[in-house]
């Protein structure tokens, strides 16, 4: 193991224009750890309740998926339902039930605490700060917000990202955290808050990294056709991440360094883009690293010029 | 002389986050001009009122713009306002006086007719199937349409690009276009129309060339700020145009042909976004050849991994 992965693991019901699932498994967490696990060991840090099927718990396990940091406590799972749009670039949130997960403790047992990578699924500001500080000798920290931390929990989450290395967020909720429309200069202010590196992920249209004295923007793998986008932010997350750990990268890049990052932009592309062929988290049960690689070398000739 | 460019040469007012202008030169025709011009030597077909001023057909005449087809009739030139949201991703159309454009009928000089590429900017399908029937020995024949044309005129629309060979649009007309969400299904349907290229702009987002066999996929240049993003999608089209002509492009293109046809996308990117950079067509009294190819190569930069 080599990456520590904290967040929610859920069950979720998803309708989109192509199906609708009652129940499956899902959450940040959840479709994190599937995709890094391509990359690298991953050893999650969760809490269920009792409902959680066996099943799910031995699929997670069959990967390499250290399952030591997922609590189960009395209570039922955290579960999530919603609805896409015709297009699938909105969705309606038709029921939260938070359950166990709205007490969530992340306690990290003492194999995870000097692992060197982190990344901090989208929680609490607070609770994510308190993980970073259980983990001794990190080489990288990163990790995911949203709009109701950046808008109601401003102060909390600033404190707590300018402790990370990398922050990984979409477009919305970067224009939102920088105060500003314009990406470019809402880029350059998110690098004044902390982090040395910024992803900005923007679905259907690609993804951008950010360092201070460069740049890298990837489009995204058009699918034909998105049977599902659930998840799909998160496995980019897992893919970018783990992809890093597995190249052993740090936090001060050389050249070397940079294209390792660009790279890990491109891989997380890629799992995103798989992520979306099938309802949850079903595509990573047959998915294979010979077909991720495959469509990393598609990234690149559908890009050179 | 080697590109026919046809379509509006208008004045327009224009309201942005920025700053606004009461009157200034604007026109598809005027932008796509300008913008090829720095590739190629262009022949417009358009038509002006008594009221077009002569700094402004002088400052056309300073480049590689021949005006033996710009026509003046009685009366006044196109045109139109519009003000910018915020963000600059919509606008506000508020006021359109076609004017002498209303009566256009396109008249190309005789030496206009024997020239190997023709775009066809956005105007009546019909318009633009006559003077693709004036070419003789055309290499390449390439247009752009609109909403309007795809859901008012669409039979006639529908023999208009079944003879040319790059259709130019954006991505909320491919869809429209094609009756289809999915842009990769959107693609494949419209290439059954006639055209063998298809290049989707995607403003912000960059933009997509796609041929039966293959694509590719540029990001957008990020700017810091965007003052005005009128023509940016015209002047895009002409930087596409214009590399192809000065590259001399035919329409089986090779392997090396392909890369003309990917890199052009990339010069078209480069216009759209140095349009965006000022008000109108301010910019281009000013941008050089060699500011255009660093961007090219900035482009590179930000793109390869």
């Amino acid at each position: 193991m080599s990456l520590v992965v904290v967040g929610s693991v859920a069950y979720d019901g998803v309708e989109t224009p192509h199906g609708k699932v009652e129940r499956m498994l899902g959450g940040a967490c959840t479709y994190i750890s599937l995709s890094a696990g391509y990359f690298t060991g991953v050893g999650i840090v969760a809490v269920v309740g009792e409902d959680f099927d066996p099943a799910d718990r031995e699929f997670l396990a069959s990967r390499r998926i250290d399952l030591a940091g997922l609590e189960t406590k009395p209570g039922k799972t955290f579960f999530w339902a919603g609805v896409y749009s015709e297009d699938m670039n909105d969705r309606t949130t038709l029921r939260t039930d938070l359950n166990v997960f709205a007490d969530f403790e992340p306690r990290l047992p003492d194999h995870y605490r000097s692992q060197p990578y982190l990344l901090l699924g989208n929680i609490q500001p607070a609770l994510q700060r308190g993980v970073r500080e259980q983990m001794s000798g990190l080489k990288l920290a990163a990790g995911d917000t949203m709009n109701y931390w950046i808008r109601d929990y401003r102060a909390e989450l600033l404190e707590t990202i300018r402790e990370w290395d990398c922050l990984i967020i979409n477009d919305s909720e970067a224009r939102m955290l920088a105060g500003q429309s314009n990406l470019r200069r809402a880029a350059a202010a998110i690098l004044d808050l902390g982090p040395s590196t910024l992803v900005i992920k923007r679905g259907e249209y690609g993804a951008l990294l950010f360092r201070r004295d460069r740049m890298f923007a990837a489009p995204a793998y058009l699918l034909d056709p998105v049977f599902d986008p659930t998840g799909a932010g998160d496995c980019f997350a897992g893919g970018f991440m783990g992809y890093l750990a597995q190249q052993g990268a740090d936090r001060t890049p050389d050249q070397a360094g940079w294209k390792d990052l660009c790279r890990a932009v491109v891989y997380g592309s890629v799992m995103g883009s798989f992520c979306c062929e099938k309802f949850g988290v079903e595509r990573f049960r047959t998915l294979t690293r010979a077909e991720i690689d495959s469509r990393f070398e598609e990234f690149r000739r559908f890009t050179e010029f």
